[in-house]
């Protein structure tokens, strides 16, 4: 609509600023020691639906870090969307591997470079200003709801209990999310579905203390050697799991759905380059695409013990630790797989060492019906903007709390996110595009005017 | 000697308050925060040389941490001892399992608690004050000469060059070394052999970045899985090590040799709850005596990759690094062994990572002639202040220049230890008793008379 590119056009460099001040604020919810800036990072997210123009704009104390919570009710007859994001972001180290510090955001190459900038900060702000844009120039087709929380990158641990306790307060028509990616900007995609995550650190105990390698070395189980040895267990050499039950009720796909699912425009050769790779890895019998969508998968995130500073030091270490998380697909329940994983890899201990399994946390895989009238709008939105209609992909990623949406507030989730997977999420040098960002705030008021439409159809 | 236990009487506190002084210096050479620290200490040692009596005493510049020299020559018909020790120490992390602070030494049931405690300025520093006390007694029978370095934890890399730049200055008839340990102060034992040792660290390196674990998890290689298998891969299911080449020309001990090994004093019940483990672990058809002392081994000595903070990260690493260490045996050379299993770990690398292999160090393997006059005095030294002769024992450590005072100076070493296995080298709370700390001193001037006496017939 005219009204919204003028009002953006003249808007565009304070939208821009906005978003720059709030990645400045490094709210690391998994970090402690930077509880105040989550603290301060909710304050200003608040501040800015203030600004924008939402009602009842409240930061709501949780059991962990708080959820912003903001709201513009025109009619209640009206259908209503509630915005999810979250205002936390993932740990910036290795440090040293950042071109410009995570924090102080840099604009280069027409891309925002900061921690945050894609994962979700620069992404539910997008819905923020859209929804500035509708407000004032009157043209906001149906009721908003705001949510967003500081917990999305440690589990969203307090955030079921919240949605249990504002039932009301929540209900809605769909929630609408901003955290996923698409395959281009020249072929927009829509994601059907997410995997679902089970999270898990494990410690491996040797000898009480740590030995003399050379005292005690070859006499004494390492528990390095032995986690190594754990680890190498989990998948076999075809790359399958090996945790007995861990496929049980695994949804396979009919080759018809493969075949779709394939036509999604992917060039392995380019994908190597972009990583650096000679080869790929993954599941035998699958393509990268269904290694990565509708395959669940084991990673070692982190793996720790022993000696890991400068130089050399003959220690037999007396722990060695690992963070495990597995991708989970339909059908696969967050908590019995985390179980299953627990049982397993103590039953593979050998007895010269114990072994401590705790579970981080966790969230169930979820499929967004692409008949539902939600994604069909949003299809719509940005057919109106991209030029060209969306192709239907699964993201390999997890947003833990979308089973919850349906679970808890019996709702459907659309999930348009505007992001690109070379964004370098959870990674050094995280970036989002301008381009993304501004076309992101054109597309979302198209998505709540047809959502409206289509509705009360 | 009557006039040496009066003396040693007399001055034993003494002795002690100077060794704590010494144990207050963090001499790491590995950490070259601490290069300050290190040139500090070996100054400290020089002073005590020249107070003990010592001529020609000289803090010796190398590429790396200086040597201390000093000398007492009485007479130059005499035979010559060069005492060996070193005033470095291995890092004291991780800092948080001591129980005191590693360089603020304390007394605890007639035990010193600080890094190098045993390893090995508590030892060293006991032929200082053996020397002291021949001195000012005037009994000295033979020449002795001091050599205590400040790199035998990170390798000895510039005592080689030391060796060849001064072999007239280094001219002795025996090399005597107090950094091993005894089976207990009831069973005093002497060792008549080490194992050599090569060290190297590996790097493996998948994804040219730190990767989101959802949206890549399952079609790139992990690092840190890849380097578990290939950990795994170096024993097979008897705990061999599965390097090709690796047991070439390993010296096989006769039946009659290993029963005689054999013979020393060992309960494995006391030795598990030692370790606070259940079973102990180590290469099939050996026993614990055997698979610490004769045979060779391998020990992941630490292991890093990807996220290893608080809480959850969602990462799929771009590399994982491990330091790899093998104790060698008599016919295995270090620098043979280093590239066999850098060729290996190169080899069995999958195409899907590079791997980048570093040899840090090592040492060739030692056997102590027992009919070595040198030898039988050290026995006999022992039998008269233990009042026991001392079993001869295979250690399971390395002293990698031992093989190199043979090679360039041509002399045998007697291995005099008189630490304990208890005593927590390497590893945090390491200690030194006080009664092995005096047995020692009382010891050592036994060694120097026996010597003299025995040479000369």
């Amino acid at each position: 609509m005219q009204v919204w590119k003028d009002y953006q056009a003249q808007h565009k460099d304070r939208f821009l600023n906005e978003l720059l001040e709030l990645l400045r604020i490094p709210s690391v919810s998994a970090d402690s020691r930077h509880n105040e800036d989550t603290k301060r990072c909710a304050e200003a997210v608040k501040q800015s639906l203030v600004d924008a123009g939402a009602d009842k704009v409240e930061v709501c104390p949780t059991a962990g870090h708080p959820i912003v919570y903001g709201e513009k009710i025109i009619d209640p007859s009206l259908p209503t969307v509630l915005v999810y994001g979250h205002y936390d972001v993932q740990p910036p180290d290795p440090l040293d591997l950042w071109t410009s510090p995570p924090f102080e955001p840099v604009i280069k190459d027409g891309k925002i470079f900061a921690r945050g900038s894609a994962d979700d900060k620069g992404q539910f702000y997008m819905h923020v200003k859209a929804f500035e844009t509708m407000i004032k120039t009157n043209t906001l087709p149906c009721n908003i709801k705001f949510m967003i929380e500081g917990e999305e990158e440690v589990g969203s641990n307090n955030l079921g209990v919240f949605l249990k306790d504002n039932k009301e307060r929540l209900k809605a028509d769909v929630v609408l999310i901003s955290d996923t990616s698409m395959i281009s900007m020249e072929n927009p995609s829509l994601d059907t579905g997410l995997r679902g995550l089970a999270y898990m650190e494990v410690e491996v105990t040797g000898p009480n203390r740590d030995l003399h390698s050379g005292v005690y070395g070859g006499a004494v189980a390492n528990p390095a050697t032995i986690l190594a040895k754990m680890i190498a267990s989990l998948h076999d050499d075809n790359n399958h799991i090996t945790i007995p039950g861990f496929y049980d009720g695994v949804q396979e796909l009919s080759a018809a759905e493969r075949a779709d699912l394939n036509k999604a425009p992917f060039d392995e050769a380019e994908y190597k380059t972009d990583l650096g790779v000679e080869e790929l890895w993954g599941e035998k019998g699958y393509t990268t695409i269904e290694r990565t969508g509708i395959r669940p998968t084991l990673e070692v995130n982190g793996i720790w013990g022993g000696y890991t500073g400068e130089g050399a030091k003959t220690v037999l270490p007396s722990k060695a630790f690992a963070k495990i998380s597995m991708r989970l697909v339909p059908n696969q329940d967050w908590e019995k797989i985390s179980d299953l994983f627990a049982g397993h890899f103590k039953k593979i201990a050998p007895a010269s060492v114990k072994v401590k399994v705790t579970a981080h946390h966790g969230g169930s895989p979820y499929v967004t019906p692409t008949d539902h009238v939600a994604f069909k709008a949003a299809s719509k939105a940005i057919s109106a903007t991209f030029g060209k209609e969306p192709v239907p992909v699964r993201g390999g990623g997890s947003i833990p709390i979308v089973a919850l949406f349906e679970k808890v507030l019996g709702l459907k989730t659309v999930l348009m996110g505007f992001g690109l997977d070379s964004d370098n999420l959870h990674s050094p040098n995280e970036k989002y595009g301008l381009e993304n960002f501004y076309k992101g705030i054109e597309t979302i008021p198209y998505f709540h005017q047809y959502f409206a439409e289509m509705s009360s159809k």
